[in-house]
């Protein structure tokens, strides 16, 4: 099984364009934009299987992501996107089946994560950008298929006594549908849980006004009207949204880091492997001290603003050392550059925050941040002289599961909050990360936010915004022992140990996706029951039936 | 593996009484009662280990729950218990890693399950009957023994020098606390992330004033003052308590059902296992006409009043097929009864709630219908003529993961809701059965609680009180068919499918515990890392290190 792995991950880029794109069409109409399926069966990440009737692999879903960003940033004119499919009475028949069998079980995981974000993204531009998703699913429609269009607003069926809405994974996989369908059958749709058991174990699904009256669609059409009342509902759930009126969008360039065995080098973002102790350090350079002033010239800059830049690069980072750097197990966060100039552009991020460009900065810089509270890895924060852990770039600091801050009077190192801190960059759970830091103690959040001025290693201290501040004397040592120390420790322990405590505090549908959900998710995965020689999963598109072994845990 | 299972669970049973306890000292001192932890090295469920410094198996946690549940039905004059240990310099050392290495992965989860109710339930007896409880730390406190001391209202450790309390289960064995700690350290008792998670990775774990300081414990004393300080506090966790006065309380009396190998048969429960179909079906008979109509008849009745046996004995069966059946997927439930009488028992025992033995009645029947929401089997409620499904009863079918009402003119079948589906059999969600099925429709909530008399199947189905109503024609093959098909589906997809859709809606530190907590423990309790030859949990003890896959998940 690790050989699928190592087949597929040198050659996943998550750098694409829509003229790049091979299994995506996006076409603009005004406000309405369409992305339509269409999935190319040789243009999987791997020759080993075929992309049949509109299922997909890591690559479809790339491009799907970028066409969302690209979206919210170059088309500031879209208010609706209708999401469909090219292909003839099928709409999407989900993750391909038998990209999953030969996946490692890491490889899974990682698919499924970043599915799920494609999704939870899809939701943000709704939630937060005035972008209202319709699904309009012009046949057959099965599970990753039914669980894209959950992510939508809304959902329209085509009624052609064919068209099903299904989520098979349970009765013909073995395996739990993989991105999010479950909780939001019953938590977003509200789906009834009797009718959610019955229609999670229909390997044929719902259709027509049956799938209307349990709730798992909003409408069903004849193919006569499908394509009309799609455009209708589009052009409705266009009226309702607030982005700007005839405004250009700006251009999202490739970002192109050098890439090396050990390292990968941006712009603002640095990487440096050592495999040895399976570490990385991620170092981000905070932003010049000269920055745009204006909306105008924040636009003018556009990809270059060292905002959007420099988390454009994080996010690309963490996607590369997710997927092709498994056995990189602690990520030591670094940061440099100038507190002030940091603070300064939070300040002006938020002074502008309602211009629409703004406005996607900001909830981008959520997401990456959002990306980095989910990656499976350790993040030990290290705050030294000369670094920048300041406003949003603090926010690396309170992301990491513990930060160490060196305490030498001959050379200060301060760090600094910014209202950034306060408020816009929430992690899944809803709350910020100072809120979540400080459940015990709330009084403490609105302290640390009222505090003038930075702060030295004893104020960071007392004020529990750092872990730990060693001395100068002691620093090398600690810091060194606890990177080797965590590095002995098992990877799955710590994985679901980082799972649970990272997310303390209220839930929501986002944190049940990726706590409940996926951990269900990853212990059928190595089921043998699902990936054994006799496993659903592995008997699936064979000749032989799934042997079980039926005793229940 | 499997041997150990086999082995370990034909001798379990879950009927002790203190004068039977081999692990635990129960004394009782006026309004403070003492549990005290001294487990028998040589009285574990199995000879294949010792159940050495306090460290416990399945069988001393019977003994625990029994004890909580005698305090609150047989001395309610207690207000307060202190939970601490007979052995020196030592409290407890968590579950018995040679019983979980030599343990199924079926078992460790159901006793993880059994050891996460047990301490729900000492937080329930704190929420609702007034005992609080004080973990008097003496001596070491490691693993399950530190989570049995979250689980308290208050933990104070002793000042020794020594005495720490820790998590070591990463560090040391590959593997995630199994009783909620992880959860409880974050959510209930509000440590910092960064320090809890310091805390989870360093196996000696903390004392003495960094443990009051991180909000591991409350408090620590020297061992000088330790005895005295604790008895203080339980009086004053004692004097707040809403207990009555100078009341006698009940007998809980043996079960004792008659087992054989195809049925369990209680007075009012009768359990008919089909092993060709791995299936069983549980009949629970209502209560008779005539009931004790006072508190006073109800306390005189004792245990033998119809809501407390029954729901004991119902308590008791799902407990047995947890740990005796696990080939058992499907458990079909019926009822018999009148479903008057039912009704108007639930008037009596709500026109009487704050009477403590019916506020102990009515938690306790909430716990059992729990602890049916957390069994990982599943469950059709059949819904036929002469039927009990009303009132309390009715919430076996909305427990159910579908509901069918056989619908026959000649042969007329009816439900009935009373009160107590709207209020006090609350799931761990918070929320009422009734209010989690209708999250997408709130108002049928009040609606079927407002509908006068019983439903017939047309009104249960347009209600959207049942799944499904065949009629008779057709009942016997839709119902054969709906089980027969079930038992054919990958218990592991059914475990997990069930587990995201019995609980939608709001998620509480309960609902965290059994859905993302479990389920990481799950996940971690199959991986090669800790149960694989080379595995942390597998090399523990002995003198060889674990060997691990480095590769992050």
């Amino acid at each position: 099984m690790e050989a699928a792995t190592k087949a597929v991950s040198p050659t996943v880029s998550f750098d694409t364009s829509p003229d790049r794109y091979r299994h995506w069409q996006l076409t603009l109409d005004g406000p309405v934009a369409t992305l339509s399926m269409d999935v190319q069966e040789d243009a999987g990440l791997s020759p080993d299987y075929k992309l049949k009737l509109n299922s997909y692999d890591l690559g479809v879903d790339i491009e799907l992501a970028d066409a969302i960003q690209r979206l919210r940033f170059e088309h500031p004119e879209v208010r609706a996107v209708v999401v469909t499919s090219l292909k003839e009475r099928i709409f999407c028949a989900g993750a391909n089946i038998f990209m999953l069998r030969g996946s490692t079980h890491a490889w899974k995981v990682n698919f499924c994560k970043f599915t799920n974000e494609t999704r939870l993204a899809m939701e943000d531009a709704s939630q937060h950008s005035g972008i209202k998703f319709l699904a309009a699913l012009n046949g057959i429609c099965a599970g990753g298929g039914y669980e894209l269009a959950l992510a939508c607003d809304e959902i329209i069926l085509v009624d052609d006594g064919n068209s099903a809405v299904s989520l098979p994974e349970t009765p013909l996989l073995g395996v739990l549908p993989g991105t999010g369908g479950l909780t939001r059958v019953v938590d977003k749709r509200k789906v009834r849980r009797d009718l959610a058991d019955v229609f999670g174990t229909t390997a044929e699904g719902v259709k027509g006004k049956r799938a209307v009256d349990w709730r798992l669609v909003d409408a069903v059409y004849p193919t006569s009207q499908f394509k009309q009342r799609v455009a209708t509902r589009a052009k409705e759930l266009a009226a309702k949204s607030d982005r700007p009126e005839n405004v250009p969008g700006i251009k999202l360039t490739s970002l192109k880091p050098k890439v090396t065995d050990n390292a990968i080098t941006y712009s603002a973002v640095d990487v440096q492997l050592d495999r040895e102790k399976r570490a990385a350090t991620l170092t981000i350079t905070g932003p010049e001290v000269a920055q745009p002033s204006t909306p105008a010239a924040i636009v003018s800059a556009g990809d270059q603003f060292w905002p959007l830049r420099a988390f454009r690069e994080l996010d690309d980072a963490l996607l590369r050392l997710r997927v092709a750097e498994p056995l990189i197990g602690t990520i030591v966060l670094k940061t440099r550059g100038d507190q002030d100039a940091m603070i300064a552009l939070d300040e002006l991020l938020l002074a502008h925050q309602d211009h629409w460009l703004v406005r996607e900065i900001l909830h981008f810089m959520k997401r990456t941040l959002k990306r980095l509270d989910l990656t499976s890895r350790s993040f030990f924060a290290l705050i030294e002289p000369g670094s920048c852990f300041a406003g949003s770039l603090f926010e690396l600091a309170l992301a990491a599961d513990r930060s160490y801050m060196r305490d030498d009077p001959d050379e200060p190192t301060t760090i600094a909050l910014s209202k950034m801190n306060g408020g816009p960059l929430t992690m899944s759970n809803g709350l910020t990360r100072l809120e979540t830091r400080f459940l015990g103690e709330p009084r403490r959040t609105a302290e640390a936010l009222a505090h003038e001025g930075p702060f030295d290693p004893a104020e960071a201290m007392e004020a529990g915004l750092v872990s730990f501040a060693p001395d100068e004397l002691d620093w090398d040592d600690e810091v060194r022992l606890a990177v080797e120390s965590r590095a002995a420790l098992s990877p799955d322990a710590l994985t679901g140990m980082e799972a649970n405590l990272r997310f303390a505090g209220p839930e929501t549908m986002e944190t049940k996706i990726f706590g409940r959900l996926t951990a269900w998710q990853n212990w059928i995965f190595i089921r043998p029951n699902a990936v054994g020689p006799k496993g659903a999963l592995t008997a699936y598109g064979s000749q032989s039936r799934p042997e079980f072994d039926y005793n229940r845990t």
